[in-house]
């Protein structure tokens, strides 16, 4: 066996040819990418501003002043509070800070999502205006190497005082995620040595070591960009901060107690230690609790510094970790947060549809995980519900035209209810153009643009395919470098074909595909027998490659009418359509109203599905139809009736299917995932 | 036909012989109103304080002071907030007002109790402890005529400046209530003079007229409190000022808004028109809408007027309401208020069971509102409603032992959902020995305590039995006293066999018998078929009494399993089980855990269903049994499963029910009024 260091694949080197998502990430290209540019400078008319852009330039020029001005007094921190707005656009300060507090952290995404597109599609006119950005940035980093500007602008003197809720160092998550990936997509340095310098100053001012702050993030996120800056720069002093917070999370005394008890004198929290993760030592946790993109986010540093450690303590906790999502709290979209309550993971098994949040970060944050798992150890199981999360919560999460969002990802929707009914009031019934709070748009940019990298690792001597995404790789190895294409064609909708051209191969050369769960089978051509090893869900194929080897591979499914483990007390008598890693669901527009009122008779079972084209968005997909019944009725005046005197009756109806990820592309409708088997 | 003036029966000639509500009167008798003195009084040692009587006496010392004092500045108001509380025990000031804004109420209903209960049940010692406070209450009465303790300690100078959220007007409301009742049962009528010099006062700072404030409550009791006074003291201008009330409400421009524009200055409001049922003029209304208590307490005012007024706008648009409610907004138990927030109605159709408000307190509203129409005309379907509100709703608010109370009764209870969902926290799993905003007991006992009013309304000639209760009742009539003795008998579940014992009738006295909605079949005996009519739903007896006439009524019934009209997406495939006025249903105690796996079959109907005696909390009661369906598994180790591959199997059970009033009496455990029908 190979040493092992299973890494994703250099985006410089893949070029994504898949027609699906090349789609995808051209959206990310065309339309979100320049349109959150606009919002970033606050040019969208009619938009909230983000200010994100002006805060950077408002630190920059305080620094500036103070530079001039040695004996000038910083500003003294008064708390502004958690979202900063002027009282109108004609009163503006242009030295203040406005918008959210970690609003930094938008501008850092946008540069992330624009590195990744930029090695699929370069772009001279986007990438200057990147560099000037982050000339912008670099400049308001204060000169001992601390970069908020929440609190360079409102004052210093607070900084790391409340790492429970204000951000600095989920900022800081951000600046190093952009850092890295923008040098990796073009080789300038100007960020990564402004990420670099912030963490070098977190690093003194935070740590095991007596005069340190002993604290950790409250919204994690830099566990895993540490341990990215480390790889990218070997500097082993990032990785020891990653695993310093990993280490110290949730240790006695909590350290957000003490914090708590300073900022607040001994006042009661008014959220959990759960809610941050912070209520164990992270070895000890083995469920997944509180806020669900936290949550993931934490996981993927677990899974990021067992992998490195080879700590089989902290390996076993980000299994059970997996397992409790996978087993107990994750939607069959791959959907996870089913409380807007702390947009958090509920209890096992409390997994409502229709009030649920299932944030389309947290599905990203899971895919982050999910991708960390694979290197830590490829069991396909984890590559199953990465794509599962990809294909449903993810995608739904963007409009198939790109120009709007979803935040919130539920799999049933009534618009009177989500309306009228102020409990589900995180529950928008159609995808918003921006939100103040702009987590989610630019966490699908950066995924859809980094795509290929979670499609595919690589170790020295393994190319991994997990999604079945085309694309064209060249693999370099010691002996010598592989180039992989591999052609997906799902023009049959039962059997998706994989075409994989191999040139020039060393011998050493592996490859290793994944088989889905979903697959009723999976078989090879152009490969022997004894050239195959499945292990933990992967073919891995080795063997003497010709100069244009080929392989194909048949991967068959069927649709399946689904149901949820019993203890789901919200699925009970239900059932969902699933082809492949793709869940289907009802739209009224298809449908008509009152989708409550459809059912699927007893005896109806997956044989009775039929494909049909539909187009949709302007897109071709397959939909699926199969005959199904519709309740009728009331056929009395009153609310309650005796059954055996007006019992249900049904009128017989084909019920049309489309893929959840192209819901409400049609306008406001009602929306089930689930329907009620008789 | 004779004049039409239906009223309550007078409380001091019936006498409750009915086994079942003389325990419960006694349950209030011997249990809540003394609990709710020493509540009151601020006694319960661990309990939240009341401070009613605190502040009560705090303001009358306050009078005595500026009265003696002439040059004395009175308070002037500053805003102390919706509810006040010392910061310790240690701290509190006898001179300083305490609680919520609306803590005098909780005392006037008290002695509402203390009033019903001393017509059936004299007791020298509680009315002498009830004049005593009454007394104080008297001494809390500022010169003026006003009474809110609230203003008088805070500052009189703002008192109706916020008459949409401030209950000035809601406390004047249960004051006059609970007066009218003490003098109706003691013939003392200090508190009674307290009431109408309040009301007097009201009446010369609230009206149409220039120079007076054009506004109406904003919670809504005054109106029908007006009415009773108005009734008991034949004084026309307290008709007059209800009147204004219900004419005023909604009118453009809203009153309100220009309150809240005074107060906010011009900021927006908080709650929206519709929680106060002031968003149309009250003729226009025609869905049951906002903060369900208020609501029903509005329409029982209409009812009022509309009957006394004979206004045929007015009596329309109480019909709507009526049907608005039955027919689209009512849970099967009675319960109302679909939704927490706002503990308001929610759209039509849209009845949760878990999630539900569902408030003791509107379920009573409901039962005054329906008593209202019924005096209004006497239609059978407004007593149905009440019993279906007293039996389920208003029962399951109190404890079998009267010890503890329900403010919340949902008709679906997952402890672990409960407690750990904070979308649910409105929902408690047990019931509570007392709240700080204690509105639901107090109501329950005035409730119960005056039950006879209830279950028997008349007019000059006619005796109505609304409900199955049986009592002996002295009828007053012109041309003599008829004395009438009803005995119900329930040994039989599925026959209630009534017998009528008519004492020296004048020739013209008449009963009124109704038909339930839930029987099927009523028979008499002992009358000729032409000494009956039936109309509206009553049987209308009329013959040539006899001295000592006796007439018996069998009511036959069956269990029904019963559903919801299909536009209700909760009940969708879902079941109740119903004995006559009684909603059954299952206990996590009788039926292990999880019962949302339990059904009943596809082909399992009523006929199936067989009564079993039980002993809960030291009661007998008809448990009710049929044989049912728990679902098995998982029998695989994941979330999600193809039907086919792992279809639902159930092994056989016997399905224990008990009536839903008794729920909870056998500690915390899941319950659910409804179960999935096959």
């Amino acid at each position: 066996m190979s040493s092992f260091e299973n890494k994703p694949v250099d985006l410089k080197n893949i070029r994504i040819t898949d027609p699906f998502w090349k789609t995808e990430s051209e959206l990310v290209r065309t339309e979100v990418i320049p349109y959150q540019w606009e919002a970033l400078n606050d040019r969208v008319p009619g938009a909230a501003k983000s200010f994100a852009m002006h805060n950077f330039k408002a630190a920059g020029r305080l620094n500036r002043y103070l530079a001039e001005h040695p004996d000038a007094k910083a500003p003294v921190f008064e708390d502004p509070g958690f979202e900063v707005l002027p009282e109108d656009d004609d009163h503006i300060d242009p030295d203040h800070f406005y918008g959210f507090l970690f609003q930094d952290s938008d501008f850092y995404k946008w540069v992330e999502a624009v590195a990744y597109s930029l090695t699929q599609h370069p772009d001279a006119e986007l990438e200057a205006v990147a560099d000037e950005a982050i000339h912008t940035i670099a400049l308001a980093q204060t000169p001992d190497g601390y970069l908020d500007t929440y609190y360079i602008l409102n004052g210093r003197d607070a900084s790391f005082s409340n790492l429970r809720d204000n951000h600095e160092l989920y900022c800081f998550g951000h600046l190093t995620e952009a850092a890295v990936a923008y040098f990796e997509a073009t080789g300038k340095d100007e960020l990564l040595n402004v990420a670099r310098r912030f963490a070098e100053y977190i690093a003194a001012h935070i740590g095991k070591e007596e005069g340190k702050k002993h604290g950790y993030p409250g919204h994690e996120i830099a566990e895993m960009a540490l341990v990215r800056l480390y790889e990218t720069t070997k500097d082993p002093q990032y990785l020891a901060l990653s695993e310093y917070f990993i280490n110290e999370r949730g240790q006695d005394p909590k350290y957000f107690h003490l914090e708590g008890h300073r900022l607040r004198n001994g006042q009661t929290q008014k959220d959990s230690d759960e809610y941050y993760q912070a209520h164990l030592p992270v070895r000890s946790q083995d469920e997944a609790v509180g806020h669900a993109v936290r949550a993931v986010y934490l996981y993927s540093g677990i899974a990021d510094i067992a992998r490195i450690t080879g700590d089989e303590e902290l390996k076993a906790a980000a299994r059970k970790l997996f397992r409790s999502i996978s087993r107990e709290k994750m939607y069959i979209t791959g959907g996870i947060g089913a409380t807007h309550i702390g947009e958090a993971f509920s209890f096992p098994f409390d997994l409502p549809n229709d009030t649920n949040y299932a944030e389309s970060c947290a599905s990203i944050g899971l895919i982050f995980f999910m991708r960390r798992m694979l290197q830590m150890e490829p069991v396909a199981c984890y590559a199953d519900v990465m794509e599962r999360a990809l294909y449903n919560t993810v995608l739904s999460g963007m409009a198939l035209d790109g120009k709007s969002f979803f935040y919130v990802n539920p799999l049933e929707v009534f618009p009177e209810a989500d309306i009228r009914d102020e409990r589900k009031r995180h529950i928008k019934t159609v995808r918003q153009k921006w939100f103040g709070c702009a987590c989610c748009p630019p966490n699908i940019a950066r995924l859809l643009s980094s795509i290929g990298t979670y499609a595919y690792t690589e170790n020295e001597d393994t190319l991994f395919q997990h999604l079945y995404i085309g694309a064209d790789y060249e693999k370099k190895m010691k002996e010598g470098n592989a180039n992989v294409s591999v052609v997906t064609d799902l023009s049959d909708p039962f059997c998706l074909k994989l075409n994989y051209r191999i040139d020039h191969a060393p011998a050493g050369f592996r490859l290793a595909v994944r088989r889905p769960e979903w697959c009723d089978d999976m078989c090879f051509d152009g490969v022997k027998d004894e050239e195959v090893t499945f292990r933990d869900g992967y073919f891995y194929i080795s063997k003497d490659w010709k100069p244009e080897d080929e392989i194909k591979a048949a991967v068959t499914m069927h649709a399946k009418l689904m149901r949820a483990d019993v203890r789901v007390r919200d699925d009970i008598g239900r059932a969902a359509l699933v082809l492949g890693p793709t869940v289907y669901c009802l739209e009224e527009h298809d449908n008509g109203k009152e989708l409550m009122r459809l059912a699927v008779a007893h005896d109806t079972g997956s044989s009775a599905v039929e494909t049909e084209e539909r187009d949709i968005g302007g897109r071709k997909v397959v939909g699926l139809k199969l005959p199904g019944l519709r309740l009728n009725g009331p056929s009395q005046d009153v609310l309650y009736t005796e059954i055996s005197e007006d019992p249900e009756t049904f009128e017989e109806v084909t019920l049309h299917f489309i893929p959840y990820y192209c819901w409400c592309n049609r306008g406001e409708n009602e929306m089930s995932v689930f329907i009620r088997k008789l």
